[in-house]
């Protein structure tokens, strides 16, 4: 089953070429009443409805470094700090968007290297902390595809400290969607293939068979923090960013940029980089 | 004015020795409404009610190494990195407890070094994004204290890979309270006096005046992650932590102590550290 956030806010599920309005106020809401919800009875053309951010979770652990191909390519440049497994911190959920919506370049030079990284992330089914790799299965609820915008001069500086939390969480820079899709449609997630593209060209191209820890494990790992419904947690990003690249300048995003996120059996993320004067242009 | 949440999550102000109950669904409501909210009619003794956290934010802005006290004592112990100002991360909102609630030891050896650290933090009154120091003030509306509890073990392995998030954010781990209070009855925010103690003994004791940026400048700073209404935001801890002291062992937290973080016109949060097995206790 697909899930989706539409228009103003509706939810529903996708059956064939139509959305099924679900009768609940927001996605969250719908994991936190036990993933149950009667159906409105209105059904719409998938094709004529706006898709927006599927869920605002309560919280977003983003992880790092479980891809040892992203640690590799990180020794191309010289960071301060090795990718290693286990890290994570907190996504700004207000820096959300969804699918079509626009990444908007900061203004005043905040940054001048903006970046990409796809990743595939889990939805959390229930509460819950401190279970074991064995049980955390059944807390996975459904998966969803994240862009993880980085400004990578502000983390470069930000890494000093020994944090990278700004560089990633500017308004504007947390894409997910285009939609959730419960694991029986998905099968197994250690066997997807994952491709993102800017412009149509190859950029980041891996599968999830190259996890160097499961994602049981991963959920299992963060438990002590403790989960509500709905919450998200991604699993990493793959080799292939434009900061670790020989030519980041040439590769990194700028304003008229289209970049697509694919993972086999999830879907599209599809965002265009938006110049600041074009959204926030005065009246 | 002192704002509270109470009993099972009933918001109210203060007045002398009684609390008048407010008509809204729970504090975060209260920011959202725009600081309105007409009186139930109910009022209720201040020594009758039990506190809870004042507020479950939509997001809790993390900040550290504003004051360089910090950084100077942090050089006590190998550590890999100095605590620069502007360090931000987000903390574990789920991890909220209120003043007089249990501070619980974690399981299994998760950690062995339970750290305290007294903060002064900011209630954000509006929704705002990319905005001035100047214009900073306006967004400020209230203060709060926070008791950044940290295990040190585990942050000194996340460190390695330029992050700190789990070991700040188990369960329990973020007090918060006891009430927040209007910037009219703190009066200049740089000009208070804060001490912890840990059984009744001095361990933290400086002043807001030491911080080396100003809170509005702070405000400004994150403001390209936007603020919803009732986000919280820390200023960042002052030097006397256990980690860092001339014996860490024998001055981190253990079941049974009681911390009471104090800062001048904002009030006293208390808290006790309780062993996992007394509040997991199989029945």
């Amino acid at each position: 089953m697909k899930l989706v956030t539409f228009d103003d806010g509706r939810v529903g599920r996708i059956e064939g070429s139509r959305v099924v309005e679900l009768d609940v106020p927001d996605m969250r809401t719908y994991y936190e009443r036990g993933l149950l919800a009667d159906e409105t009875g209105e059904t719409f053309a998938l094709a004529d409805v706006r898709l927006r951010a599927p869920i605002i979770p309560k919280k977003f652990f983003h992880t790092a470094g479980n891809f040892r191909e992203h640690d590799e390519e990180s020794k191309n440049v010289n960071w301060s700090h090795p990718v290693l497994p286990w890290i994570v911190f907190f996504q700004n959920i207000d820096a959300i968007i969804g699918t079509d919506d626009a990444i908007v370049y900061p203004p005043d030079g905040l940054t001048n290297e903006m970046d990409y990284e796809l990743e595939l992330a889990v939805v959390i089914g229930k509460a819950g902390k401190f279970f074991s790799p064995e049980e955390a299965e059944d807390y996975i609820a459904g998966y969803i595809i994240f862009n993880d915008i980085t400004a990578r001069d502000i983390q470069r500086e930000e890494m000093k400290s020994g944090v990278f939390c700004l560089s990633k969480s500017i308004d504007t820079f947390c894409p997910i969607g285009p939609w959730i899709v419960t694991p029986d449609e998905v099968g197994d997630p250690h066997n997807l293939s994952m491709e993102l593209r800017v412009n149509g060209e190859s950029r980041q191209v891996s599968h999830t068979s190259r996890m160097s820890v499961t994602i049981p494990e991963i959920i299992s790992h963060y438990s002590p923090m403790g989960y509500s419904p709905g919450d998200i947690v991604s699993t990493g990003t793959v080799s292939g960013v434009a900061g670790f690249s020989d030519d980041p300048m040439s590769l990194y995003l700028k304003p008229g940029d289209e970049v697509e996120c694919e993972i086999e059996n999830v879907g599209i993320l599809r965002n265009r980089v938006v110049a600041w004067a074009d959204v926030h242009a005065p009246a």
